[in-house]
Parts: structure tokens; C-alpha cells; sequence
């Protein structure tokens, strides 16, 4: 991610100069990374993009020609145009890791850097956030309705730009998908690539059987026959069943069948019949069309035999909420030496934030279950005693449970101290997570709220602060 | 855009592989573009993203490094990667134009090439026309729930990538944004860059009122203060009033306030009152907080006094409807020199195609308003007579409409014929474009459906067509 300096919006700059003009831009300050609300009613987040983070990070400074075009807006001063020149990142960075499970208010990245570049990285920090967890979220769901059945993901075609297409394969491939339509992703990523073929090739032969002779003779033992483009119970599945049998008399075997239109749960069953009185049992069917967790749930419910779902426009794009509504606040500043903690109020109560360096430690029972989270101060960890939510009820946290800090350190004073997992490690990372996720937060139409609790240091900070900036405005 | 030749699906390269065994990857093809439903509820899609595309068929070749992954995926031949070793795009391209509006199965773009061509672009050309398209048509309708009031768009800290930013700022100026916060958009397409300053700048001053004295000193002709970090009315408003007049008596004026939370109605009535009592009428009012048309009508509709919207979230994503379901289906293909028509019926009637080499006239009446639309076989014009809907219905052409040709050829046996326009000519074709569209079909809740008719010999080949096919069947 090279020359993504200028990713960013205008505002940091602007902002940066005025730090600069004002003799702060040096300052130590600290930024939250959180979000307030999980999407797609979801009762969890899975938290993805932090390893596109990390490059951007590292490969951070200004081109000649990105100093040049600010430079040509008029509205920056050499001086300012001189400190993007020598610009890099020697902040610390301290993150979940990937494939965790988040919360609402969380911290689910804490950033420690002198103001001007904590300012500076908001907005590709947030990009890279928002939408890898996004879609990793919804790709967990997906699975979660899958039961087990793989899913392929293959979005990439209604995907929201060339990098909206990659990015989705990769999350959701840390969501759970076993694969990906998309070929650079494949590349890029090291995730596996996955196909099968198009109604345009049916249409390309004379028949649907000569198109369907044509792939298996090319592809003999993964084809998968696509059966709707004339007519899939009187058409496709005949003419594929014929292509298996010739196949079968070679001694291979047809992969699979893919149904991409009508009602999938009764045409699941006719075909699935269809294949097995041939003896073509180890055909398996492969289900597309608009699907998400929803209508995966639904199919099954229905006892659609279907052994695999492609699931392209609405995972990809994270359909129905395309947005993770990540937010990037100040928590604290330096001030002579001295670290001041931070506080927005806000006219909505809900969007206001919790000021001072904060840590994140999960709690889970014996059967290594997760239980709840507190939100502490940095140094203060809560072993037992008592704890508040959001609303300030007051809750004790019991001394048996196992605790785990969550902030990893990722950079520290510029450098990367974090070992990036492979891909395949997220994803097992990831999986590990849902399967520490009580059933109850996993419902897909109702699920349970996680709680997330806040130290009774932080409490107690919340409320003098508040009391102090309303007497201020009084 | 290089590098991009395997951004697209694993199955068009394995078709290819098929096609090239089968010795027909070099028989000329025709595939359309179109599009199924208008998103939004909208009555109109604004076509955009062809510049990219132009981009991507200019650079369309394989590079070592792909040519080597393709290799290690161990399912394509020798003989099949010498084939992608020397590719290049050939084939011709007629399309709408940038800015242009377009309607459900319309083909929007026409690509003629031989098949394993036509067949390899698919999926990156669906990706660049559906997601911009998608943007465009949510921008335009924003700009028009705005009712001339200016739309800045800043949505890159929760877009659908890097890419899905940056695609999304060029899309959403089109539409009729007049900038952007996205400062690498603003770079690499020419658009305005705009902004205010964030919470966090607040938050870095021990006060309010610090703060906007230190943004307004250095950015006096262009500040637009943030006014709800701690208290919109009793807070941000009064410092703001105070830092305008520090400014004023200099003889500068304070370009803005913006408003990020709370009843945004109310509080810009209250806050324009505020204002205008200092005698402040020339401070503008912005307003942001996921923001969309919806909203925006509403929010005029309660004569809230807002100068500026800011819209992020919901316009870069198209929040609500994340992707235009655009398709690429095959419409003839070449045998023993001659072309054949090809249809895909499908167990869903809504999912089959129109055959044959095809064009767009579109009908205007004599004050240019837009009529109608006929899909035609390339070389038959209806200037009069009869023509048909979806549906069958017969319907009659007034002879003294104006008509147009809307395919405008691209590239011609791969040379690029057509002549780019600039950003801004573009988002002025689009404007023109929509004065042509009756107020009718603009509406942002319940619009008409704009007519597309079916010329009479194409009506007649898909019904002759139809037939053949379902004898075949039975």
C-alpha cells in the first residue's frame, strides 16, 4: 500500500497545520478506534483489517508529487509542507487482533503517537476497519447459517470497486468461507480460488449437452455444471446427469451441480432425487443466487439438500449495511509532560466517548466460554469486585473466571513489534472465537447483548468529567 | 489500472481454457451489459465508470508474475497460458456515455470481440460500471433532494475499501457533488477538495473557544467550525459567534458552522436565529450525520435552514442498496462465419435475455424532454410505427419525436476511439441529462417507470426464438 499518503481526508491536514502553527503537533495524544452498534442486528463483530493497516503504516510518507498537489491547493505553508516531507510513523499501536470478536465501545484499537500523526492516520485507519470487519462479520454469520457446509465467496462482480472486491474475499475468508471466485485475491492473499462456469458457455455450444461434454472432457474431475440456463429439471440436470455418466464410465466423477435461479429449496430436492436414482449420489449441489445468512437459514429449515452455498453480492458488499460506522476519537493529550485525559459529551448521549489510555480484558468461565468484557484503565485490571455498564448499574464480577488482556502490541514507537498470522491462522483464529461465542450471542434474528463493562476507575473518571465540562458550559 | 488482469472470476479463465480446446476462443462474440432493476427505488440510473473501464481494456495484459500463479494452480494448460501470454483486447466497445441516464434491461454496454476476450472482461467490467453507476444515481438523487444547496460527499473513513473511497468521490461528483474530502481522489480525478475539522481538534485545546480562535487564525477565509463537540447551543454556537467576530473586526468572515449531531432541524433554526442576531447572516450552515436524500428532503421539508450538506456513510456505500445487479450475458456468437443469435431463457422469466447485435434510441419531444427509449437491432431505426413493451403490449411511435442513438463507440478492434471526457464535462452531461428527465420519473419516493420498448423484429426474434427453445425442451 504505497502512496496512499494523500487516502486521507482533507481535514488532518488542515488540522495538522493548525497543530503545527499552535506548537502541539508533537504532543503525545491517544485515539480509540471503537464502534457503537453492531451491524445486521448481529450480537458480535469479527475484527478484521488490521494487516492492510499495518502496511499502510509502514510504507507512510509523502511522495514528491503528493507534496506537489497539496502544494497546488494553496491553503498549506512550507512549513507544514516541509514537516509531510520528513513524515513517518513512530507511534505505537496496540489492536485486537484479527478475528477476534468485538464489541460496541470497545477500543478495539488504541493509538499512541505525537498528535499530527495519530490525526493524520484517522481515515485510513478507519477504511481499512469499517469494512474488513465488516464483511468478516457477515461472512461469520453466513457460515454460522451454513452449519458446516462450505461457503464460496464470489462477490466480486457487484463488489464496490476493485479493492472492495479484494478486501471482501480476504475478510471473508477470516469469516469462514473456504474460498474465493476472485483470482487476484486468490494471489494477493493466499486464499483459495474456487469456480464453475457461466450461462455464456452453455450458450457458446449448440446445446447444453455439447456445453456441458466440452467442460467435463476439460475438467474432469472438479467440474460443476451450471443447469438453469434453458430449463434446470427438463434441461440442465438431464443433460448433466448425461455428463456424468460418460464421465463415470472414464472413471471419474462429476463434482457438483449449481442451481442459480428459481425456488432453490424445491428444485434442491427434485434434482437431488434426480441424481441419486441415477446412482450419482457424490454429486453435489452448489446454490447461488442473492444469498445470504437469511435465506441460507431459511433454505435449510426447508431441508434443502444443498451442499454448498456461493454467496457474491450481499457478502461482499455487506448487503442491507454496508457500513461498519467505526469511529476514531481523541482519549488523551499531552500537556506540559503531563497526560490529560479527553472526553466528548455531544448533544446525543450515545455519542459521546470514555477519555484516558484504556485496555480491554475478557473474561471466560472453565469451559473457556466468554463471559464479559471490562473496559480499564491501562494499568488497572479488575480481579474481582465491582464493575459498571454503560448506564451505570453496578455488577461483581466473580474471582473465578479467567481473564485475558485484549491489546496487543502492534507498533511500538514506529516499529512493528507484532508477528503477522497467516491468513489460514485468522481464520482458525477466527473460528476459535465463535466457538468461545455463547449460542445465545450468535442468533442470527435475536441474539443476546454481550456486556461490556467499565472499571470503576474509568466510572468514576466519567462521571467527575462530565460533571466538570457541564459546569463549564453552565 | 495494470496488474488487473486476474481481477475477475477463476471461471472465466477456466471457460477460456474450454473455449480454446474447443477452437472457438476466437469466434467473434457479442455480450451486453444491463441491469435488471433500478436500486434505490429510483426512477433512473446515471451510467458511470467507463473511464475505468477504458483503463483497464488499455492495460489488459499478463504479466509473468500472473502467468506464474495461474501455472501453480495446476488446472490450466501449456498451450492455454502461451494464449494468455500474448493477450490483448481486440475486440470493439459501443456504450452510453458517463453522466447518461439509463433504465432496466437496456444493453448500456456492448462489447463485440472474439469470445475468450469478451468472456475475460466480464467480471472487471461489471465491477467498475455497477458500483460507480450505483453511486452516481445515489448522488444525483441526493443532489436532488438538496434542491440546488450544495452536497459534499465524505465518506472514505467508512467506504468499501481504498478503491471503493476513491471510486465513490468520482462517482458522487458526477451525480452532482461539487467536492470531495477524499484528498487522493481529489488528485487523481480533478475533483474539489473540501472540509472542516473534526472533534478531536477540538478536544486538543483546553477549550472550545481556543480552539476555533486557533483554526479561524490560520484558515481566515475558508473555516467552517464544528459546534457540538461539548454543547451545540450553549457551547460551540456562542465560541463560534465570538470567533466570527474576532474575525470580522479583521475584516474576514467565517465561512461555516456544521452541525454532526441532534435534531438537525431544530438546532439549525436555532443556530441560523443565533447567527443572524449577531448579524452573522452570511455564515453558513453545514450539516452532516448520516446524511441521505430521505433525510435531506425531510429535513427541507421542515425549512430547516441548512446551506451545505456533508453526506458520507450512506452515499458512498449507497447504504440501503449496495449493489446494482448489472449483468453480462451473451447475445450472439459467430458460426462457420455466420452470427447466431443467442437467448437465455431461465426457470425465472425476469432473468432472460435479449439476443442479437443491439442498440438504444432514445425519443425526445420537441422542449427535449425524454419520451421513451427503444432497444433495436443495431441497423433497424423505428422512426414510426409499431414497437412492443416487456410485456408484449403493442404500442405506437409518434413520427414527429426527436431521436438519438445512445451507443457511442469506445474502442474499435481494440484501438480507443472515443475521446475522454473531462471530470467536470461529464458531471455537466449528467445534469443536462437529468433536466431531460420529466420531473415525474425524479421523485425520490414513488417515480414513474420510463418506458424502454422492444423494436418490432427484435420482438419477433424473441419470440420465434422463445418457442424453438421450449420445443427443443419438451
Amino acid at each position: 500500500m504505497k502512496g496512499m499518503e494523500l487516502l486521507t481526508d482533507l481535514y488532518e491536514l488542515t488540522m495538522m497545520q493548525v497543530y503545527m502553527k499552535t506548537g502541539i503537533i508533537q504532543n503525545h495524544a491517544i485515539f480509540d478506534m471503537f464502534f457503537r452498534k453492531n451491524p445486521f442486528n448481529s450480537g458480535y463483530v469479527v475484527f478484521a483489517g488490521l494487516e492492510q493497516l499495518i502496511d499502510y503504516l509502514q510504507n507512510l510518507s509523502f511522495s514528491k508529487e503528493s507534496i506537489d498537489y497539496l502544494y497546488s491547493l494553496h491553503i498549506f505553508s512550507d512549513d507544514f509542507l516541509d514537516y509531510c516531507k520528513s513524515f513517518r510513523f513512530t507511534g505505537s499501536i496496540f489492536s485486537f487482533q484479527e478475528g477476534d470478536v468485538v464489541f460496541p465501545e470497545e477500543p478495539v484499537i488504541r493509538v499512541e503517537a505525537p498528535l499530527g500523526q495519530a490525526q493524520l492516520i484517522e481515515t485510513a485507519l478507519l477504511n481499512c476497519i469499517n469494512f474488513q470487519s465488516l464483511i468478516a462479520t457477515k461472512a461469520a454469520r453466513v457460515c454460522y447459517a451454513a452449519k458446516g457446509r462450505q461457503v464460496i465467496e464470489f462477490g466480486l462482480r457487484r463488489a464496490q470497486g476493485p479493492d472492495g472486491g479484494l478486501s471482501a474475499s480476504r475478510a471473508s475468508f477470516i469469516g469462514g468461507c473456504i474460498g474465493t471466485s476472485n483470482v487476484l485475491a486468490g494471489k494477493m492473499y493466499g486464499i483459495p480460488v474456487k469456480g464453475t462456469h457461466a450461462h455464456s458457455f452453455v450458450m457458446a455450444y449448440d446445446s447444453e449437452a455439447e456445453a456441458f461434454t466440452n467442460y467435463t472432457k476439460a475438467f474432469p474431475d472438479s467440474s460443476i455444471l451450471l443447469v438453469d440456463t434453458y430449463d434446470t429439471v427438463h434441461s440442465g440436470i438431464v443433460n448433466a446427469i448425461a455428463a456424468a455418466k460418460k464421465l463415470l464410465a472414464q472413471g471419474k466423477h462429476l463434482a457438483g451441480i449449481r442451481l442459480d435461479s428459481g425456488d432453490l429449496a424445491d428444485l434442491s430436492k427434485k434434482v437431488r432425487k434426480l441424481l441419486d436414482e441415477e446412482g450419482l449420489d457424490y454429486v453435489k449441489i452448489v446454490a447461488s443466487n442473492d444469498l445470504d445468512e437469511f435465506r441460507i437459514d431459511e433454505l435449510l429449515r426447508q431441508g434443502a439438500p444443498i451442499d454448498v452455498f456461493g454467496v457474491g453480492t450481499r457478502l461482499a458488499t455487506g448487503y442491507g449495511e454496508s457500513a461498519l460506522s467505526g469511529v476514531y476519537k481523541m482519549a488523551a493529550i499531552e500537556k506540559n509532560g503531563a497526560l490529560i485525559p479527553k472526553m466528548k459529551v455531544s448533544d446525543e448521549m450515545s455519542k459521546g466517548t470514555i477519555p484516558s489510555r484504556k485496555n480491554v480484558y475478557r473474561y471466560y468461565n472453565a469451559d473457556n466460554t466468554m463471559c464479559f468484557d471490562i473496559i480499564c484503565q491501562n494499568d488497572e485490571i479488575v480481579l474481582d469486585g465491582d464493575v459498571y455498564d454503560i448506564k451505570g448499574n453496578r455488577f461483581t464480577v466473580d474471582k473465578d473466571l479467567i481473564s485475558r488482556c485484549m491489546h496487543i502490541p502492534i507498533f511500538q514507537n514506529g516499529t512493528l513489534v507484532y508477528q503477522k498470522p497467516s491468513i489460514q491462522e485468522i481464520q482458525h483464529h477466527c473460528l476459535t472465537n465463535m466457538q468461545s461465542l455463547p449460542e445465545s450471542l450468535k442468533d442470527l434474528y435475536n441474539p443476546d447483548e454481550y456486556q461490556v463493562y467499565i472499571s470503576p476507575e474509568l466510572f468514576h473518571l466519567v462521571e467527575s468529567m462530565r460533571t466538570e465540562i457541564h459546569k463549564k458550559i453552565d
